[in-house]
């Protein structure tokens, strides 16, 4: 990384490239499959995001672009993700500050029940934000997998409620949290939420 | 850690650090879920346990916490888990020292059946302190879950037996031992023996 | 390896052996099982590949067999596989450049389904080179396994189709990519898509 | 362990500890379960082997025991395993040289059905010695626990047969081969095999 970006800028780099590297060890980035984003600055908007195409595996500190809320590129090195206005959405819509894309098993899986996931009676609900006790029910919306993701982040933003996550049939989860430290535990119990919802057969 | 403190505590704090840390590692504490203690003293009582709210895979010796027999902080920083009672009270029913707390997939799912969880048949049992024979059948049993943790740690002590562990519904399970390798070996064992009945269909 | 291998040797066998290295950790190359190829050159036609009966485990650089298209070693210590023209078949119709053949648990399951194993509907579908939509329908052939494999790489040149992988009843997969990246991605994807496929019951 | 040892015996105690190491490391041997042996020599009989109770992810070379062909112990510290006369009959009835038994949740779930465990169909077959084709049935004989193991030992003799491997009911899986490599290999094949077999619902 060039020696002129800002401390701040590098500390984002360093982190998103961290969660992205432990997710792809989770299992829940297959190959290229999934993205992750972080917000540098709401006015004028900066989101630091991974592009399109790359191993999830394999993905570093600089290889991480910058998209304006358009989801132009700003800088960096080769072309942001189609679902880019997805992560601008969500944003907008919740507040977040960072977000995961993931493609698991057991989140693919859970996507392709009805039209809302609704999950409760479990005590890891509590490690989403906000949530006090078991008898909370997280209702995460499942929207129809598209390949127009422009139009579709604008059909996402209704959706979003209060959930912490939102479902894409056959496709996979968007979760977030208002810092990085947040987003990764909504991911972990989220996907662990799913598993063992759809071990228990909680939806049959 | 400061230099006073006393070279069995800094052991202590090393093994319970290093417990919590294969816990996470093997899946049975995402995100900031669970906790883990050791008995310092018994007289006056002193508790080794992991604090609030901090992720179960970067805790350190000296991210834990020295609380009382009526969980008030004696020493650290950060703020003891509303479940401190519980090891309180397993302390004081089972003359346990060390207590593991685990969210898993497979306790979890054992945890959503009825009053009782009973396992029985395998050679794996005998990895259970005082357990001599596969014919033994080990009764677990199944609390419903709460969020008034102080009462249920008084629910909780007629239920504790002769048993190994206990299950919270929907929560996780309580294990303990006599020492530090006792406890991680019931944890592991237990562990086994979930995944073992529920793929089993036991219970159905 | 002796000093007189070109660069461009070097480097395929350090990544061909990194791809069977990577393979035996994601446990679909158990034991001995499977077997890797990279093609050297086309015409004259030189093949690198796995030798017979080494664990995949430990499988180094130097421990790559090169053959040439009647499958006939050409240099190396071992024996070639009796499957090595399999890769030449698959070379041959596809051009393709990297061969991957892996045992895992879900490929095999979703071998023993019937003729054809279809998979649709799923985002990761677009890990597969030339998918652009999860709406396609990926139809893998299904083929009777066979101990005569130099009969069997005829029978199999038919089937190969469009798409990007094959099962061998009982057996397990082979996949492949005009590179090394795309190889190993295919391989990736398939295996999440079988175990998702497997998982949700689609075949039922 | 003191210089006095020979190359042959460094290298068997170093080359057993490795094995009980990736055993535990697949979680085949959790906790103190499981044990394993290696002969040094036939005449006089002087067998290596796990001792009883450590746990297995940290055996090292010099825990190992050395024991006669009666199961008492001729050198070492701690004490030799109940069952250490299985591995006895085990060696004079097959000719193996090393033994391995594990507890994994598959041997064991393979371990609760009738009196025989038929495997077939399966190309993975092909990595047990002796074995060309996958139309070979591998029929593991699976006999009831107890807790007299010498008795035991003699009730299994004429179960051997030409299997590669035995189960004892809700126990875990004995399984042997020629040399340190072959039992390595018949332990990861027969492990797979279980777990394909159960997934795939044969024996329903």
């Amino acid at each position: 990384m060039p020696g002129r970006l800002s401390p701040v800028e590098i500390e984002a780099r360093i982190e998103l490239a961290a969660l992205v590297s432990w997710a792809h060890s989770k299992g829940w980035a297959p190959g290229t499959g999934g993205n992750f984003s972080r917000l540098l600055s709401r006015d004028p908007f900066q989101l630091l995001i991974t592009p399109s195409g790359l191993d999830k595996g394999s993905i570093e500190a600089d290889d991480l672009l910058i998209v304006d809320s358009t989801g132009a590129k700003m800088r960096g090195k080769g072309n942001p993700s189609a679902e880019t206005m997805i992560h601008v959405a969500i944003i907008e819509e919740t507040g977040a500050t960072v977000i995961a894309h993931t493609h698991s098993i057991w989140n693919t899986l859970a996507s392709l029940r009805g039209d809302t996931y609704p999950i409760s009676g479990f005590e890891m609900l509590k490690g989403l934000a906000g949530v006090t006790t078991h008898e909370h029910v997280e209702n995460i919306a499942i929207l129809d997998n598209s390949q127009d993701m422009v139009a579709f982040s604008q059909e996402l933003r209704p959706r979003l409620g209060d959930s912490h996550g939102v479902l894409l049939r056959g496709h996979g989860l968007y979760t977030w949290g208002h810092n990085m430290f947040e987003a990764r535990r909504h991911l972990e119990v989220l996907e662990f939420l799913f598993e063992l919802n759809e071990r228990a057969g909680r939806m049959d």
